[in-house]
């Protein structure tokens, strides 16, 4: 089985078809097999990727194209070689850049959302002024904000940024307004034309939407930070198949460039597992070949008043989500503010950087 | 848990943060709920996709957008409102417009494959005009050539393209070079522009590997006709999670503008049933709100030698894609002759058109 994945990944035709000439500099190697348990086996397979990857859609296709059609496989992870990665990169903000636009040193940052999708602009401006002033770090529309009737993209994203300035300038601080520029590709530069006239200067970007290449293409060119989000990805992240959680939003959301990747806290009403949320972390801050360091947002699930408990279980270069909790409250500001105090306090931190 | 997936797919706020009036014009309704065997329900949600849906990545969110972080959600199918499909123009060739380009009337077209990734240029172009003077109707690039050392881009497209043309003077047919367009987003302009210069008239894409939109970008205004691949989508598409395999390579690539689409057969190294092959070419070319219909590509599996048994399995708009099985044949074009002639006969069809 791995050598038909090896030969799957690679010449896709059966032995004997192509000269040996060629399958001896194309065909994967592979270098180890080990049992893991009854019928299943952890396999390491080395490809001549400078044969292979000539850009970041091929990477996709020789990690898992074809064999994603199969049963049953699961990419545990990927050694870089540091060749491959100058192709790539990566964040142009990082941990560093993003912790430099919103003046936050030496603590987790503070995350709030605007939604629900269907609110109005004013209503949205409000929310978002609220959370500033509460001394929240990044403000971020909700992803199925885009560009629908009730808050059209344009209008939405100028009015929140002009509350959140607004606010910022009475607080002296400098919260950070993100919008979703999920959007139809054709349009994204007309839409990076609108941030720039907002002064707006991170955006959330949803790469199983838009297309990986495109959140990578954004990277190199945006002139803004990219939040990444996790939506339609979860089916590559299937217990049994697909791609190891920390290989798709660790390693690959950082590749391409998000300087920050949200995804689901364990505990939530998402299942992943507290091993899951912190692999992912680690390969978000892990050396990488020189590629700057991403933050970790973790979210769904993260409840006001549960902050607390999650504080120690990750990194400080952790960006922690309040969701509908922090919505719900009737005085946001004041409960913004209380939990930006608990985040500035000690913690004994049980993560490491 | 119908009426969970109705707010996380819509407001994802708990109930009583947002105003009753917001949510009453933006969640969805659950429309009925029939059991399914057990620990399993049948679910119909209508969603109020004007207010959500306002281009493709947010219908791909509102269809499997948190829920695909969740475990055991499958979406079926949709029943598509004609008004909301008129945002999409879908494939810009279609059956007919396919049909024209080959100058094939009446029968089931036969495509080649060139590969594998390690070959030259000039190596692939002999096969592609051996393929073409043996009377094959298509002969596409592999989804693994992109731009590498051993045939770059351009030079392949130019230089594949000038067999094929010259086969087509001899035979007086017109087969179709289809080389593979998937590469770096931000260079997809130039390499159209390569295309162009070789006379190319389609292209091959792979949705999940370049977005999804991106290709619905490049049926509006590439001027060639696209043939989508699956690589990288299998793990939307498992049994009991995701998509079904007629909603994803069948309304939703037809629907983003692939004019044939590509999947694995039945019976081939991969785990496709003939029922869930069938059900996609049917999405293919079912009516749909007077966009075209698109050709089925059955692939990955196709031996030559038992093309006779599955012609009758598939409507008369099918590509059959035959690859390894025929590239290892010693006389290629004597072989892809011997294929033609069968094609060409009487069938006793199953599949209705």
């Amino acid at each position: 089985m791995a050598s038909g994945i090896a030969r799957e990944q690679t010449v896709e035709v059966p032995p004997g078809v192509a000269a040996a000439v060629v399958e001896a500099r194309t065909i994967g190697v592979v270098a180890s097999v080990e049992a893991a348990g009854p019928r299943r086996a952890r396999v390491a397979i080395d490809y001549p990727w400078r044969e292979l990857v000539s850009d970041l859609p091929q990477l996709l296709n020789l990690l898992y194209g074809n064999i994603s059609l199969q049963r049953g496989i699961r990419i545990a992870g990927v050694d870089w070689p540091a060749e491959l990665l100058r192709q790539f990169p990566g964040p142009a903000c990082g941990v560093a850049g993003l912790r430099a636009l919103t003046g936050v040193a030496g603590r987790p940052l503070l995350a709030g959302a605007l939604k629900p999708v269907g609110l109005g602009v004013r209503e949205l401006a409000r929310l978002a002024g609220e959370c500033a002033r509460g001394g929240l770090d990044l403000v971020k529309d909700d992803h199925s904000l885009a560009d629908q009737p009730a808050a059209p993209f344009r209008e939405r994203v100028l009015t929140v940024a002009e509350h959140v300035a607004r606010a910022n300038r009475q607080s002296g601080r400098s919260c950070l307004y993100v919008p979703n520029l999920t959007g139809p590709v054709d349009r994204l530069a007309e839409r990076l034309d609108d941030l720039r006239d907002a002064g707006v200067r991170a955006a959330l970007v949803a790469p199983l939407l838009l297309g990986l290449d495109t959140v990578r293409a954004l990277a190199t060119s945006s002139g803004v930070a990219l939040v990444g989000h996790p939506a339609f990805a979860g089916s590559l992240v299937a217990p049994r198949q697909g791609l190891a959680p920390g290989l798709l939003f660790g390693d690959l959301f950082r590749v391409a460039g998000c300087d920050v990747v949200i995804y689901p806290n364990a505990g939530g009403r998402f299942p992943f597992t507290l091993g899951d949320c912190r692999a992912i972390q680690r390969r978000l801050l892990a050396p990488l070949s020189g590629l700057r360091p991403a933050f970790a947002m973790v979210a769904g699930g993260i409840d006001a008043a549960k902050l607390e408990r999650w504080l120690p279980e990750y990194a400080v270069d952790t960006i922690f989500l309040l969701g509908g909790s922090l919505l719900g409250r009737p005085d946001l500001a004041a409960a913004a503010s209380e939990l930006s105090e608990l985040v500035a306090g000690p913690v004994r931190r049980r993560g490491r950087r």
